[in-house]
């Protein structure tokens, strides 16, 4: 048990920091302002200029787990990141998460992440060239279609598409919402979750499959708001897939086998969501106590009220206390394996958006009526946390894994729940 | 003490509910399509047409207190409503409250509500004539412009908006925010809140003027969004007073007396807004419950889930132990006066919106994704309450204010703290 | 909907108020002594005094509904208290929580009172002549035996004892826990619930049958404390039945008709139950506000750090509301009965102490040391408020049953959770 | 960063475990038994027993810091412990305080480990052999008099006892309560704190000086209990020192330099607190996943209610993220020292009572009637813990300092609270 940072974990997280206080948070303003001229769903420039430069300087597709991380690997070892460690990894997510658009600049933010490490560990030679090749260079962007609007798609099980085999071709219907990263005009492919056998046992009747995004069939609904906020160009979309087909070979990994790669999938995703929850947490933290000591009530700064020194003092205990549980989350899972850490992202889980909730809602209360406005960021930021106790399975479910394994430590019950997918992916 | 209502209690609360859910229920799909339509800042016209018809039944200006019960009533009968106690009103309000928009087809909504009430107590007969008469008939819209972007407006004292004399005018310099209800076409006039004096005592240095919406020097320069929401047509307002004149006889009361005007105000606006709260609440309430028993998770309906029954158990004491909180408040007010009642109406000012935005963050919990989408308005009834917490003085203020009068009575402390004028009007 | 009290409704209050202060309060160090000097298991001499000048005031038996109230009247009316309502008897009892042994002085103590009640409603004009006529008169005390350490009692379904009919008698064999009063020496009987029939439907196996104290094979084995306190001289004991014979006519009702009866009697000691526990808490923030404003820290006395000032007004909104929703729950009781005012019973049980103890925790932190001690009684007002979340029902079984109500409005549900009788019987 | 544990962090967890489940544990009984049986306050003999059983296997004064961790270190080589890093030692705690009385088998019990500590730094070779060579044997108990029952000791500038120099000696006058360990008859010593100077700058006031149990005008008053319980036999007294002559040489370090030595002492000990917390909470979770699995209620086994596992998950993360924190906070102080760890050991000191809390009182719930009683050493841990909020400092001392650090990152502000020398010393 050592707290001290090796001189490789400052390394990646240093620059990372660097970079985005020398480039990116001097540009904040003209995100906002790219971000609201015109059309919602677009490119925004800023972000494309800076990708440049974050590429050049190699601090890009640092999410790609270690070649001795992936349990699939082959031998394309053109398709590699410059291989963090899940711990190396997560404390660069939190500097990301201090604001909001600085992921994408890293070719590092949702849902890019899990689908590029899903074509990576499950993708053919041919999947990997047509797809992670460009999402890889930062040139095209994905989609991964999972929560369906009409069932409780916190038990994944419970997931309605079809993707049926027709000959050479699959043919896909069915119906997803919170599809995140739709509205953006660079968005060209999906990986989606479907059943291709209603029959099998209950985990083994999901697949996944590719789906280009201008197939016949997909049609986009309507975007869904956060909130009011339609986070665009990102957005949250529904989607119809009405008798979509696409190639055999789009199908990943194997029938039945959807249930695996999701699972795979969404532990590294868990770590990273959290830790820049953290950096979304520090943000607001610091705001908050900037905003309290600018002030004065009823005689003396806002400030030196005792109940905001309870307030500052329980965020700061909560935060220090969540990235704790969060890296050792992923020292973990660098150590003994996503499976094996377990509890522990579902631990993270559910501690990291709650915890950021409350300290949001402080801050918010500590900015009066700006803290509900967008001048602060502080309602947005809330918005955006709220959703992560739904996305990538609500508490509940993370709750129930967390306890089942906690009763089989006294028991011989079985030590699992039901998996869960999420009821809406988390995606930003 | 007696629970019953009596038959006048029901009599005003049933034609209330009566004509919601047989006039304003059925159209909540066209006031959102005519609400999305085209320009934001406009009338609605279902509004419009629902509002002769409540008219026309005498369901209308039912806020407006008892004669009895105004302190500086005149002879100006006419412009009296049905004369509902606080009571009485209590019980529609949360009726209104269930569906956001209705306040305002019974021309009960905020800040109208507030500024009706102080041109009747405070107005002179010319005042009452050009601004009373037509905000009565639902004609124009009016607003207040009291919180100010620059100070900790949670201590009232700290307003720094002038209103000095100068001749027979006064002039008014000055930054608002918050000032609710400007998005509106029809808001014609709002009520003004300023020093005269910076030299005076701590609470003799605010005044209060009429301003009227078209006067040289009121510049609009933004609306506020509320966590994304532009709560259009109504709005929120930042505006810039620059040297508006106005003639002398606009001054409300007198020179020193904002303070007196605007605690005469709040009282009855706090039971209002939190008497709809609980209407809001009753309605979230509603969905989580019929949504957990439409869905199964794990085997078996989610509302078997007893985490749920736990949740829902905390909901419906916490309503019915804030409604009885709320109407306690109000038989207060009717019986020994909003002064006496002061600690009471403290105490629902924090209560209500605490209680809400925890019912409906569960009720969002219960609806997975779509619950932070705007397909069952828990996302937006959230954002709303949020402010609740904020405006008419934040939840600090009122918690000092219940404290203080608490500690006096165990001691021969003085009993008030000090005097809050809100971070934020409340209003919609 | 009227919040002032009745003439009739202060009138028993006051009584009992002004009993309490110029005869209880002026004694309490006196109960402390006595309580503390030699035997643990006794009569306290200052109650047995303080009971006959409260007898002979006529402030006694307050509890006893009137008659009207009473499902199963007889012509006895001789068993009559002086027919307080529910509301008017809460209002006292509000009072008599204040100090925790005044219940006694006015024969106002469970489980005495429930026992009295249910011989009044089920009892045969023998059993109440031996057993009603001398508790009524406060010469003896009773006991109910309830619970049963082996099982989750919770569910009251579960219990184990056995009773069984042979010839003329019954047999009695099961071990009971928590079984209070049965520390006082003037304990001579207590009503015990068992199974006359294992195979019956689950509600019709329980049958309640009469006990006296000094049958062969009633083998107290031991106290149970309560945190560390023992509760003597009352006590909470663990018993062993053990081949325990009573005569057939002691079976009250009829086989099968055990949870019949439980019901009946849960119903309006919870009421008082609950608002003893709103006197408790009145203690509590009135010791807590006084200490507050004795003692200063970092330069301030410690009641002007806004901490407190938020606890404070927290506490005095929580107790204004649980106040108002006993009484609505007893109002209810009085008018439409027990059965129609279940949800609301279920939730002041739920509420009431779980509002107490937050309360209590606060007035221990600010008294310091001396709270967790016993020179405030605060730790043991604590203690006890806690074992009032387990015992008749602990909370989990009272949320099911509220919100299986709750969930029975929004759709054809059967609206009733399963029956619970109680983990602990509920007794000081 | 590592979570990994190395070689050494573990061999002496692992040797103290060991200790604890051959040795302690299954004597649990014997202890209880031992500790009920005749005089209240007297020498244990199962202790006794295990003492010289751990000191010949070398598990002995564990809490005595490595040489180069202290910073009056002398060339007293003999009094020494193993020498374990503040990390190697917390991993320690926690397993100690998964049973109340082990530490004491360890001699690693509080106060005497802070008195070790502090006769280690600052003692003179007289002082030490006189009192630290008995102490370290095991051989004799010593106590900590601070708290005072008339002011808040919460701001140890408050503190009102006399130590006046007259020739060669000090005379003490004054009061103190929570004097813990005065109850066991081994307690010889008393390091005493009060004011030498009451002119002198606030925190150069206090002095401490060495008071033997036997000096005449050492007088206890009482013991304290804490909710009930006696703590026999160590206890908390109430003492008054009435002209209490000591020799000047008695005094440490100097006159003036009471703080100094308090704020060197707290450190350590509040970190081997929060660890022993951890472990009392570990011990509570255990016990509720096992009673939650042995018991069924309404059809299904207690554990499969979901509203246990949100309890469960929610225990098992706070257990995870306190300890990790505590860790954290331990090796800062081995690397960097107890000053600029100050913020960490804050955060713990608050943190870790209240997480304990939680857990114990719903393992209490989960144990119904059970969980009140003395059966499953809940209701005694809940007690304990409730003192930590206090003992110390109390927990808004505690958020105070946190957040005028966390306000000093943004700021130029000082970011030193008051010093607390605690309202209560936390020992046991």
């Amino acid at each position: 048990m050592n707290f001290d940072l090796t001189e490789r974990q400052t390394h990646w997280r240093d620059r990372v920091r660097d970079f985005i206080e020398a480039n990116i948070r001097p540009n904040m303003q003209t995100y906002i302002d790219q971000d609201n001229e015109g059309e919602r769903w677009k490119v925004i420039p800023i972000i494309e200029e800076m990708k440049v430069k974050a590429k050049s300087q190699g601090i890009w597709n640092l999410f790609m787990p270690p070649q001795g991380q992936l349990s699939h690997v082959d031998d394309s070892f053109e398709f590699e990141g410059p291989g963090l460690t899940n711990v190396e990894y997560a404390l660069c997510a939190e500097e990301m998460g201090r604001i909001g658009w600085s992921s994408e600049v890293f070719n590092c933010s949702a849902p890019d992440t899990g689908n590029m490490e899903v074509f990576h560990r499950y993708g053919t030679r041919e999947q990997k060239d047509q797809w992670l090749t460009p999402l890889m260079n930062g040139e095209i962007r994905s989609a991964f279609l999972m929560t369906e609007p009409r069932v409780a798609s916190s038990d994944a099980t419970n997931i309605e598409t079809r993707i049926e085999r027709d000959g050479d071709e699959y043919v896909i219907n069915g119906r997803k919402w919170w599809s995140s990263g739709l509205g953006d005009p660079r968005c060209k492919v999906a990986i989606t979750m479907g059943k291709t056998n209603f029959e099998a046992k209950r985990h083994q009747q999901q697949s996944q499959v590719i789906v280009p995004m201008d197939a016949p069939g997909v049609n986009i609904l309507r975007h869904l708001p956060v909130f009011g906020y339609d986070d665009a160009p990102h957005g949250h979309m529904e989607v119809e897939l009405k008798d979509v087909r696409v190639p055999a070979t789009n199908l990943l990994l194997g029938e039945g086998r959807g249930f695996e790669i999701a699972q795979g999938r969404l532990g590294p995703g868990r770590i990273h969501h959290c830790m820049r929850t953290i950096g979304v947490a520090e943000e607001a933290l610091a705001k908050m106590c900037r905003r309290l000591q600018e002030r004065e009530a009823f005689g003396k700064p806002i400030y030196k009220h005792s109940v905001w020194e309870e307030r500052v003092a329980r965020a700061r205990i909560d935060i220090e206390m969540t990235r704790l549980l969060c890296l050792k989350a992923a020292d973990m899972m660098d150590k003994v394996g996503n499976k094996m850490a377990k509890q522990e992202i579902a631990m993270i889980k559910v501690q990291a958006p709650n915890m950021a909730l409350k300290i949001i809602d402080d801050a918010i209360q500590a900015h009066g009526g700006g803290g509900v406005s967008n001048d602060y960021g502080l309602a947005s930021a809330y918005a955006h946390q709220r959703t992560l106790r739904l996305a990538d399975g609500p508490d509940e479910v993370h709750a129930r894994s967390i306890a089942r394994i906690e009763f089989s430590k006294h028991t011989d019950l079985p030590n699992h729940a039901g998996v869960s997918s999420g009821d809406m992916a988390a995606t930003r």
